[in-house]
């Protein structure tokens, strides 16, 4: 480090927090200036980063996860040096365009490792990051995978419940690259901390076995050297940084530096109280120069680190750039593609979650970066089987038990998505997917490719009752945008709709089984059939076109309803009415199709019903306002599955019905 | 009590639950067989009910919060006396129709407090239960409403992220009658607890401040002592039992034990082991009279209680029947109805979100009971204002500071809800309702009467960003079923949903509320104007027809977006386009019209075009195939708000142009 007061290289992030908030009219200061000094202290003598090259593989993870006070993170990266991060980003905080969002937004390419804002799942996500490090660091070992994740947390991460739920995993995981750095300022946007919280959060985290230590969060050379006893320590380490939030405004500590406007006359009093007499966005030259010293301290190590990676043998570094680029490996699809022409051939009748179950153990086979787990439900989804579970002791577990936290589940595999090098996979029953949802959308809005499984997707769960069967949760997700929402009615579409989010790099896909046994729909059916090539990627597809003239009806299903659909159309086709049945396994993909194709699917001149075991909404958009929807209008109920289909009236029958009445 | 062995007494529903598992051919055993010496010690010492009268005010609330083991609290019911917990209902345990289903269902006149399943909600609900009775004993005071509130407890609970947030709040909060009674058998449905748990838990119980214990749970001196001591200390409770999972089975304390199928040998095995020489669902008469007693133990004090309320002076006498019966105080409708002309006189424009401020502030006056509250969201929701906070120390406080605990808050509302005697609502952000939204579909389940709250709902919030702004959430609500999702376009509406809101008993309410300014829409239009009575109950309505012809267009919007309506009518009427305008602030309303009134609302022989500021899912049923639609396709961006709707392209000018393309 050159010899500038570490305290005006920490100014520096405040001035320029300072004056970008002031020019942007708004935008939580509380936290650039309150923890200004902390971030200091790790940039500058701890991260592992190369400001040049911002998506080296082994550079150490920062997360800021107090998103609200994003001006700290831009500061950061300016004054570091990454390039993106120019100060005409800086001048343009919160303007239509800029990287310099109201929140931070995914732009790995310049520093900014995941989206955060809503609170809590930054530090999940880091937690993730540090899992996805500690299973590669297994497989490539020390020197090559071997890098540290931090997060800045404040207090609302620390109350939010996945924030919770995280602490007790990360403890129990042991994941000891993993450190918290707490903006302790004992003020949120109410006001005092005590309005709503009196926690020892000291005690809090040792009870889930953390590393603790508590600092003056101002204190740069005290912040280092628990960042240095972090390091030492095999458990997560949470450093309480006391601090105070907003330090250098004349309202320091109080409720109104948190979120309150600046003027001129708070950025004049701060320069003054901070002995800091640069103009607006001028940083002084030694500071300017110490910060970019800063940026380029990993420049050798990683230099290092590239030649320890020419040195691994041929086919572990081959391994590692696949990895690095996100390449699923050779013979993934074979794989998949045999066992559907297997599923085809045979007929094969199973449980959806099971048929998923073996498609996950092939693919682990095929794919050993491919991580799976459950929220404690491995024996009711069967996606452990074979595998080992990622534990304390053995790092190259390829399963996560996540214990009962769907929002840590969620959260954690974006991280690792995030971080790279791994396919981050979890399965939980549909019904508990609200408590994953706010994961899932930040995935779709990371455009991060996450695959979310889920099981028991309907009334077909039976008697467990209403509160595990998911009627509107399949609307609810396909609401959400770029996510694919993929609901196979076999073993065959399932193949096909693994495959399809395998292959998806660009957002999250959500996969949704039955838990009841899928009959084959795919088999004999020749244009549709194993070997037609993948037809669930055009998203809706005529499985069985309408015979005996032409097209009269179309019928419209997906998942366990098209067997439902294809035994409507039978009796249909008895009584002389030529009727289609379409599966629509995702929207998402139909909608983008050519329309030519999407009117042919769904010939608007037929009669249209759709029948899926959930609410309507958004069928409306293929059947008309003059179709048929034989689905759920409310709650399900507790009773064996047949049952629940007879009385809710989801029955061929009713389908064929629906159609005759609009004839 | 009789002279019964309680021992024996507990092996009593260790029996009916395991005859009825083994019957109905699958349901988890291990708590029902794990925990029957806990609520043994309960139920027949220590909780304050009459199985005569489920529904006696001041009873103590009971929740099982791991309500997969539901035959656990129905073997209780049936063994207390409850007269609609019949044997025969303990026969048909998990079929269609039933009492007895796969999971508790809220039933209060048979003893069933909330519906539960959806792992850490339940004791979240008891949480809140508590605050209710804290709030109603400050204004009642002791001796009349003045009970307890008793959660059982799993793993599952204490591992998800929403019970993390109530063991803080509630130890912040001083529920100092709350208990949480643990059952500790170190096994959940993968295996061993410490597949995913290391937690010292009780040391992160003393953490949030509560009192702990530790017993044997099988032995019931030693609980009941333990409950005895919780009543002495002011903090909330959590009485550690240790009990080994499905107690009797030759499979106990083993993973098998929590969820797998019962046989006949297991069954006759455990009655050997137990040594209960009783036939299946045959309760000896000892054994069966000592419960009956035992549920009617409280029937004496209830007749006190009663001698103490008919006491009360008449007034006081009044307001309590009033609030158990759940009737809203006179005046409260005259109150909002004066607000609401206020407002259309002065044409009235503000943020939305202050908007439902000055509704709370009025509503909050004229109705005690209703109480408010946000996770750390008060500066920027404004529905605390002259309301004092409700605090460990200020019982009668009518705002609760949730901290940021999304999940916490809904959940306790509907605990609240449940328990009765208030009007329970809360607001958040609309970006920040899918922490929430596990709550909200557990209140629809319900049918509970709370009001969920929301600001901030589009786009409008502007330079926070995408995060922030909820294109997809109004879809995901209205996918609810039994959900009112109430989006008002002025004062003027705002006043009227807020009206159906609160008379609104059979589900929960959304009411909508946009961050930006909401101009009067409601104003000089005549035959929809203020004094035209509520026209949001319709849930659509035509707020201004067509002029100079026959209706040609029909636009449609919600909230913020119904003033881009407006000036796009104003578009196309100058260019000679007799166009309507039709507010549709409430889907679920208006789908419970006529056909003939929605026929005329929407009429179909017209061009129809919808804005809305988010996603179009839904839209197509009012619409219709070739319809037009106004609004988001994707995530939102960071900028000024009249940045964002330009780039979005959701202008009038746009919507106008929508029109004529269809023409």
């Amino acid at each position: 480090m050159p010899s500038v007061d570490p305290r005006r290289l920490a100014n520096a992030i405040r001035f320029l927090s300072m004056d970008a908030i002031e020019r942007a009219g708004e935008g939580h200061p509380g936290t650039p200036l309150g923890a200004a000094d902390i971030v200091t202290a790790l940039f500058t003598r701890h991260l592992k980063f190369n400001a040049a090259d911002p998506l080296w593989f082994d550079r150490d993870r920062f997360v800021q996860s107090n998103g609200h006070g994003s001006m700290l993170i831009y500061s950061l990266l300016h004054l570091s040096g990454y390039e993106a991060m120019t100060l005409d980003q800086i001048k343009r905080f919160r303007t239509l365009g800029a990287h310099t969002a109201g929140h931070p937004e995914i732009d790995q390419s310049c520093g900014i490792e995941v989206t955060t804002g809503l609170l809590g799942q930054g530090i999940a996500n880091a937690t993730g990051m540090a899992l996805a490090e500690a299973f590669l660091n297994s497989r490539f070992g020390d020197g090559i995978v071997d890098h540290r994740t931090y997060a800045l947390v404040g207090d609302g991460c620390l109350q939010e419940g996945v924030g919770q739920e995280v602490i007790a995993l990360a403890g129990h995981l042991r994941l000891g690259k993993l450190t918290f750095l707490w903006d302790d300022n004992r003020i949120t946007d109410d006001g005092g901390i005590d309005l709503a919280l009196s926690d020892d959060m000291a005690a809090r985290f040792r009870a889930s076995n953390w590393h603790v230590q508590e600092v003056d969060g101002h204190d740069i050379d005290a912040v280092s050297e628990a960042l240095r006893l972090a390091r030492l320590d095999p458990r997560p380490s949470m450093i309480a940084c006391t601090t105070v939030i907003g330090r250098g405004l004349p309202h320091e500590g109080q409720r109104a530096a948190h979120s309150a406007r600046l003027s001129k006359d708070h950025t004049d009093a701060a320069r003054a109280a901070l002995d800091w007499p640069s103009a607006p966005f001028e940083i002084p030259e030694d500071v300017g120069t110490a910060w970019r010293e800063a940026g380029r301290r990993g420049a050798a190590e990683q230099e290092a680190w590239q030649a320890r990676v020419e040195a691994l043998p041929a086919d572990l570094r081959c391994e590692l750039d696949r990895l690095r680029e996100g390449r699923l490996p050779d013979g993934w699809a074979g794989a998949l593609h045999a066992f559907k022409r297997r599923m085809a051939e045979s007929g094969h009748s199973d449980h959806g979650y099971k048929i998923s179950g073996d498609i996950v153990d092939l693919m682990t086979e095929a794919i050993p970066e491919m991580l799976s787990g459950a929220p404690d439900l491995e024996g009711a989804t069967l996606h452990k089987r074979r595998l080992a579970a990622f534990t304390a002791e053995d790092r190259a577990g390829r399963y996560v038990h996540y214990g009962v936290r769907e929002h840590a589940m969620g959260s954690m595999l974006n991280g690792m998505a995030a971080h790279g090098g791994v396919v981050a996979s979890g399965i939980t029953y549909l019904a508990f997917c609200d408590y994953e949802r706010p994961a899932i959308r930040m995935a779709a809005l990371m455009g991060l490719p996450v695959i979310f499984v889920f099981s028991h997707d309907s009334i077909g769960i039976g008697t467990n009752g209403p509160t595990h069967q998911p009627v509107e949760v399949l609307a609810a997700l396909r609401a959400i945008p770029n996510l694919l929402v993929l609901r196979p009615a076999d073993a065959v579409e399932a193949a096909e709709c693994w495959e399809i989010a395998l292959e998806h790099r660009s957002g999250p896909s959500a996969l949704v089984f039955a838990r009841q046994p899928l009959d084959p729909v795919r088999r004999g059916i020749d244009n549709v059939g194993a070997d037609a090539g993948n037809q669930c990627r055009r998203g809706g597809y005529v499985l069985a076109e309408a015979a005996g003239g032409p097209r009269r009806a179309t019928l419209l299903a997906t998942g366990s309803e098209v067997a439902v659909a294809l035994q409507a159309r039978a009796l249909l086709q008895e009584g002389g009415v030529p009727t289609a049945v379409v599966s629509m396994p995702c929207w998402e993909l139909f909608e983008r199709q050519e329309a030519d194709y999407r009117r042919s699917v769904i010939d608007r001149s037929t009669v249209r019903v759709a029948v899926e075991a959930a609410v309507v909404q958004g069928w409306e958009r293929y059947i008309g306002e003059d179709g048929g929807f034989v689905g759920m209008t409310g709650f399900g109920a507790s009773g064996p599955a047949p049952d629940l289909y007879r009385h809710f009236g989801i029955t061929p029958e009713r389908v064929a019905d629906a159609v005759r009445t609009r004839l």
